[in-house]
């Protein structure tokens, strides 16, 4: 049976697409250099349609890629080996709030942003806030193990995970974990399911716990005219105040410039080498206002050129516009760009933007470097003006910033996946045993390789 | 070869026991009804010889049962199948403590307490605090997942996790993970060892995420007339206040009751069903004080009976002295007790707690109950004065428990493991797939089936 019927006896005519135009959409996530036409695409109901979906495909032995919204930078939904995609963009109801258990169970396709505004209007919170939280899905986040600058505080999306629906590579349908948020009765595999991409199964379903929403929050932005003092402050704003802010973000004076030239907007002291963008969140007005003055009279003591403190939501929203438009900026400003997303321990962050920086400069490409000074995780984009001989050294380029991450004790991806993107660098950032521990859990799991081929192995 | 001198070959003749005595002590864990001989018990002095003793069992098909120290609750340790134990005491050294990237390096056999004292010399801290934490190991916490009372605000072991080294069934030391706080480069394969129960490996070196020490705590007991009461205080303390407590346990009448027989210490309002006992932390003094303030009026207009605050370390300790009595006095002050550890979704509780009553009354046992009321743990202790008939009603007693809590959307174990004891329910709180996936991942790793037989399987 050709793969349109097949499809269509499930979901309806209406649901399965094979246009050219279709294609070019569901071809790629946000990276930009990958494209991989799809055998078809199909858009299930609900997780009774995914498991006839992938029941139907494993008896053919079609390979499936599974895609919320896709926002991802790593090409984890990219649709490889002439495979069938999966959207779970019609699968965004949210089914439950609970207050008195502070959880939510939420289909995957809901975008992140919806789901926190749902949650906040009952005073509950979900932290996980990585930058594309207005089109990002939850379940997408919960395959990649999102982040955002909330994690330093709040970690990331695992943190929050309790229970799983999932589809299992033969169809089955298998609920896993639970509503608990204590839980050792057997091995925990939500666990083993987040940040596993896609390769293991297709998520239904998602149980998160909630926390309070904080009613309060306070927005610094201070320069430096280092990174290393910068850093330093870091440091000392976590021990000497005895606080971890609920955000804790730099930028570099090459992202600052980025920001300028996308947005139009000025910067204060935009030369600055390590500009600080905080955010203090709590319940005490009182309590908040001092720890923001505290914070301010340390980091001017620490070599801070100035402190702005965000005194109302227009300035707050300008502050963070411009940090949000950081990425898109690095990538629509110059004619030749690549975006890595490098983890190292925090206090090495100066080193690694230095080291690139050196390391990069003979060869004419520029490097913004941004992103959560609290956790460690630093975006890098390289820059350059000149397209064909930036194609050319992209290869060299992608594994100097891999080999420089990992010789700071750092990894190769922190928040954004491996993916079909990082994957050609994880024999430098894994071993052989990692690599085979790994390839055995997928085959264990996903013996005939059909789920999500292509990434990560 | 006898398996003494196979192993006296790799650690010397000291460090092999095979008396009588050294079994009495490794033949069990602190879960009382169960003892299996082993076949000896190894002491190997660093991973290197920890790996040359699991590649000597795995040449001979031995089977190995990894310890920590041996305070497990759910026979995670029991040496069954004629298995060798290989203690992890002698390797008790912390190996590096981070100021500047808030992390520490260490071995698997480091007590939980001297941990905690280490790092918050350096201003730094590590939440997870079972009630066992002056004699368990770190080793044990994490292939345990082990929680305790801070939980509720900090979350478990899991949750702090960034690296492990471990030696695998076969023999082979591999390095998962790392030093980072966001890693997705590939599968996290810390996150599947985390609980794991010493059936995937061995764990040698463990490396953990630190916070900044709060510099503050305050501790509040707040008796309620009923568990009801207790229970909603503890939602709207949650909600209204905005402030997640360091620690939000209960205690039941039967649990203050055990305590007091033990310590010969009376409780104020020791007739009420529902203590609250509470510990916020933070590190301004003023706003705990108005936080302790704010939550004790909270409590009263919600019908606690009192608010006592301690005002010192002394009643402080005192206060703990007797939450941290409860589980030991459950199990001594009676003939014949059994302790659970079930989790449900937090609002759960108060039906939990009266269910068990309920349906154990008519048989002549009592319940204690008592834990973490922030977070759904509960502790249930069964006890009887008639050892003969609770040991002939005991299977009908544990699948009632097993069944109340699953019933109420929880389950079988919350912080405790599963092990050789609740083994036995993984049935009834598990679906077949789960099992079977479970079962997939063990084969994947060990194949062989060597690594602490008999556990979770």
């Amino acid at each position: 049976m050709p793969t349109r019927s097949l499809l269509a006896s499930i979901v309806g005519e209406r649901y399965v697409l094979d246009d050219e135009e279709s294609f070019l959409v569901y071809g790629r996530d946000e990276y930009p250099r990958a494209f991989s036409k799809p055998r078809a695409v199909v858009l299930p109901a609900n997780a009774q349609e995914v498991s006839e979906v992938v029941h139907a495909c494993y008896r053919h032995g079609i390979p499936i890629t599974p895609r919320g919204r896709g926002t991802g930078l790593s090409g984890g939904a990219l649709p490889l080996h002439n495979s069938v995609v999966v959207s779970l963009e019609r699968m965004e109801k949210i089914l439950e709030i609970n207050e008195e258990d502070h959880l939510v169970v939420t289909q995957p396709g809901v975008i992140v942003k919806n789901l926190h505004d749902a949650v906040e209007a009952h005073d509950l919170f979900y932290p996980p806030d990585p930058a594309s939280l207005e089109s990002c899905s939850i379940g997408g986040n919960v395959a990649e193990n999102a982040g955002g600058p909330r994690a330093v505080k709040y970690g990331v999306t695992r943190h929050y995970l309790l229970g799983l629906e999932v589809v299992m590579p033969g169809g089955q349908l298998c609920r896993l974990g639970g509503r608990v948020l204590k839980n050792t009765t057997g091995y925990d595999l939500p666990h083993l399911f987040v940040g596993s991409e896609g390769t293991l199964g297709i998520i239904t379903s998602i149980t998160l716990r909630l926390i309070p929403r904080p009613r309060l929050t306070c927005d610094l932005l201070i320069p430096f005219a280092s990174l290393d003092k910068a850093s330093r402050a870091v440091n000392r704003i976590l021990m000497d105040l005895g606080i971890i802010p609920a955000v804790l973000e730099f930028m570099d004076a090459h992202s600052v410039a980025a920001a300028e030239r996308m947005t139009g907007q000025t910067f204060p002291f935009s030369e600055a080498e390590g500009h600080l963008l905080i955010q203090l969140d709590g319940s005490s007005e009182t309590e908040i206002e001092k720890q923001a003055a505290a914070l301010g009279e340390l980091c001017l003591t620490l070599g801070a050129d100035d402190v702005f403190i965000a005194q109302n939501s227009a300035t707050r929203d300008r502050l963070w516009a411009a940090r949000r438009a950081v990425l898109e900026a690095c990538e629509t400003t110059r004619p030749a760009t690549e975006l890595h997303d490098i983890s190292v321990p925090r206090s090495r962050i100066p080193d690694l933007v230095r080291q690139l920086q050196t390391l990069t400069a003979p060869l004419g490409v520029d490097v913004a470097c941004f992103g959560h000074a609290g956790d460690g995780n630093v975006h890098v984009a390289l820059m350059s003006d000149d397209p064909s001989s930036f194609e050319e050294q992209l290869e060299v380029l992608n594994r100097t910033v891999a080999h420089t991450a990992l010789a700071l004790g750092g990894t190769i991806s922190g928040e954004h996946g491996t993916g079909a993107v990082k994957k050609t660098h994880l024999d430098q950032a894994l071993s052989p045993l990692e690599m085979k521990l790994m390839r055995s859990l997928k085959a264990a799991i996903d013996p005939q390789g059909l789920m999500n081929p292509g990434k990560i192995f």
